[in-house]
């Protein structure tokens, strides 16, 4: 397959990244993240997340957001999170599973919890037959590329405070949310209020590999263990760390997300110009949902996989990683007519 | 407190039950369930719901509603509910603990759910990232105390059959709806589709103790164990099964649960005399709910107890136990003016 | 079935333990432990376990055991427990399903834990593989009836204040333990270093029910939703508390359990006097066991019910309930030889 | 570090497996293991195990082992395993957090669990009070590095067989045991009763995953939920079967392994020859276990690492990866005196 639109996770590895991983294979090293590398890489994520952050590497992005909300919560804590979050619809039943907790969903707009449903929602628990709201988890940027401002993480961060609960950033995509608004990688983070945060490295461009970076104390001496327990801890930490410091050196995440987002516009560009296919969400990084007919998706997806998003709506998602070129973008929109 | 309107929980245990109770006190015999009474409580259910039937014994509601969902899901399962059901609101994260299951929620209509959201939810659930959706799960009568009629039981087991999903009910209250309907026991299982019943005995005039009744042969082998695993199994079992053999012995069931339902029809026709306040559903058991502002809850409820049930609506409950006779109901209707 | 003795579970409940149910059957009052009668109780249990204790209802000991573990662990926990233990032996997997714990298994010396067992089994713990020994579970008395002196109680409770662990103590036969050594019922916990007591009541005459009692304060405040969550929230919970007011009150426990201690005691002599099996394990409390062959076995315990215990061993255990009496055991010895 | 005997998780990826990697690195191909290397790699294991296989990759092993044992199990399941396996010693708690299951040790003999052990551990579970024993799960080549005899694994799945249980087996350092033997890859598997495999590649010069074989067609429906509820489903899985696919062609796991394994038989003549120590376990693959004291232990280990393993007997590993040679054994040895 010559290229793609349905996910990032259909591209192969970054040259830069495969380069670093291939630089690291050498001489005997510590196991499960004493070695080296592993150290320097989180000197790199302490320079930009800030000196008193906690790090973990864990192999995907669900071991992330699961490791990380299971040292926030109890088993009879309650997670609020989007209604079209990937934890709430793409992870099975892992979180249940791992943490013990109940999900519950907030409405969103184009894939942001608003604060007066997330006040509603979180009205509903006031019994001890309820489970008690621990966390508020919100993903950035969303599952529709759409990014939270600075200032609505912050209102959603205060909001926690005031109601003791903890706030979670599953950030899978985190390095386009940055590269779009041309900010420094702890923009987001820095003095908003963000307790945990799963940054990820598999969507641009890497083999394998998250970050999960703490910024409170919660728990912190169970970390590790849960680490263990979620079966997320990498015997041979040193190929992520690898990735991420190689990610983190001269913000190689900067060209690749940035690539990728300016990808997406070009794709919308062509679309509003060249179709008269309805873009449903604004597009703010490097995703481009559109409506489609059954008939056209049916014929389209056989010449270049994308996904059909909405089984309801007809709403389908072009997604754009780190590989995706012009001229690629051109061939498929003639393909389109 | 001399009578109360805020849950069949305040009320004594009836008279007869407690017969029972002192009846069953004597000689020693066999523990968790091997005793005569247990037996002759078996053999009295199987005549009301079909010599098939295998019956367990629970503590309580939640016990017996995740005690048998545990047998009908596997751990990466969804269980469809209704958004108000007490699964869902009242069982704090005991689902997730005990089954391992997602509990997705339902729209329902006056507690109902109905078909066109079961089939535009459960088509959410798709591929491999998603659990699966294994039984769905109706509360008769609903936590409004309406009623599902026969035919829309069969409608929703048919669509459970299509989709290869378990019908559980929630019978906490399923005293109430068949003596409402003046139908047998068995009416509401029988050749509906029903595979899972929550029989409850609390609600209606007992100390403790729910009935778990499975028409389905499903995880036949493990339900043992699994009560067991549930901290649900009684060692003294029978003086739980004494009091089902009391209700269900001369149909003690229909006196108690007719009577509540009377009383809950009588102080609707009161209210629609003697008030302004608005019925906000059909009152077709022992509940009736209301619509009433913060300061008439505040005064009424202080000299009789009743719940505050919709917490952003202004809604309150006002359910009718066993034991409430027509003068309180004049005398708290008096109160209110 | 006359007697037997197999367990006290088999045993009817204790006449004044059954008037006092009916005493509770009076007028509404508040579910859920908001009661009177649950009030009063409580007042009554701080006056043997000192004021600053926190008390909660469950409905058995299995639910009292794993609320009781749950509040002192992490899911990434080890409990360490007596490998006789009943909740080693005969809680099915619901400690792993609940508090999410590993249990292991220490070495017992008539069904004690031995100080240094315990500190080599603890020494196994030492790395991020390993999950985290939190608790020490011990058996007051044991399942063999034997009992744990206040030294041996305070030197397992410096161990565990040495290595950051919490003392669990299942008092499933508590009063038999206190009875035996005519002392104040908060003997064992007063000043011993106890964290967590389940105070069981089923096995000395009640219809059901059990208290835990918190002397440490660890994790006060998720107390009440994980009760909820252990499904153990019982709603007419003053019929728990009514049992255990009337077993408080003039100290009506021990005249349970020391009649039952003492049945165990003369039967124990009769044995040694007027056959040639060994008793296995001193008789301290209500338990004798006996070494017996299969043939014997089968034939006596189809006229009185006692239980095979070691099922490789030969091992056979005759329990003492509140209502034996000296007759019974004497009938029992003739019909033996 | 030039090189090192704590184990293979120190060493650097094969060179080999490294250009399988970058030969990956090519055009897009589906994610979730829809990609052409998977499909290839799957064909090479049916070769190598037959064509019934079911075959799922992992990242790790204790991902790949817990996935594996929760599809042959039920919450209210006992796993028999060594007292010494990786799955007790070393998987912290998430074989109960993710099968919700009892580890239930058996006593082993230089690592191997007994027949007779075995049996004898498994009649301890006779009643509803018990979990039931589901799968029997043993280490090939064990941690000690010792190798069942086919005919071992036979008497060990009959005995499974009898008793309705399945037969796990880990195999982390499988194709150390098959390249010890000389024998096919099947050897251990074909005919033997395995029914769930846990084939590991880390250990032998992967960068990182595992696969899970079944044999057994036990719920085989919901395998794919359960990888993903494991958290253990690879987003872009051709780089593990990739990995896997340079494994098996021209048996380059022979090469790997059957190196190792012939440094540890050098290793272990040369203890024998030059030194005093003794070693306590047959060398059999390519781990040499040694008893060291203390003093001797801190002095070598800062100079080449190798693990304690017995922290209360003195004994310690030394363990064989693929890039060791006899110059850095020779180097080691000349040190130690």
């Amino acid at each position: 397959m010559e290229y793609s639109f349905a996910s990032e996770n259909f591209a192969p590895v970054h040259p830069v990244i495969m380069e670093a991983l291939i630089a690291a294979n050498k001489y005997h090293d510590y196991s499960y993240g004493a070695d080296q590398i592993s150290k320097k890489t989180k000197t790199l994520l302490r320079e930009q997340f800030g000196q008193r952050i906690d790090v973990y590497f864990t192999y995907n992005g669900i071991g992330a957001n699961n490791f990380g909300l299971s040292v926030l919560t109890q088993p009879c804590s309650v997670v609020l999170c989007a209604d079209v979050s990937h934890l709430y619809v793409d992870e099975s039943t892992a979180p249940e599973t791992f943490t013990g907790c109940r999900l519950y969903p907030v409405l969103t707009n184009h894939g942001k919890i608003m604060l007066e449903e997330l006040e509603k929602t979180a009205r509903r628990f006031h019994s001890i037959h309820n489970p008690i709201p621990a966390v508020v988890t919100i993903t950035q940027p969303t599952e529709y590329g759409t990014i939270y401002t600075v200032e609505e993480i912050r209102e959603i961060a205060r909001f926690c405070r005031k109601n003791e609960m903890y706030l979670h950033m599953d950030g899978a995509r985190y390095f386009n949310a940055a590269a779009a608004l041309h900010v420094p990688l702890g923009y987001f983070t820095y003095n908003t209020g963000v307790d945990v945060l799963t940054l990820g490295g598999t969507k641009n461009g890497m083999m394998f590999g998250e970050v999960v970076v703490f910024f409170s104390t919660k728990g912190k001496e169970w970390r590790k263990y849960q680490l263990k327990r979620a079966m997320q801890m990498s015997s041979k930490t040193r190929y992520i760390a690898a990735q991420f410091e190689a990610m983190i050196t001269n913000e190689l995440w900067r060209k690749i997300a940035g690539h990728a987002n300016s990808m997406a516009l070009i794709f919308e560009s062509e679309i509003r110009n060249k179709s008269n296919l309805v873009v449903t969400h604004p597009v703010e990084t490097n995703a481009v949902f559109l409506n489609m007919d059954e008939e056209m998706y049916q014929r389209l997806n056989e010449v270049v996989p994308f996904y059909k998003w909405g089984h309801q709506t007809g709403e389908v998602r072009f997604m754009f990683s780190h590989d995706i070129n012009e001229r690629e973008i051109h061939q498929f929109i003639y393909k389109m007519s």
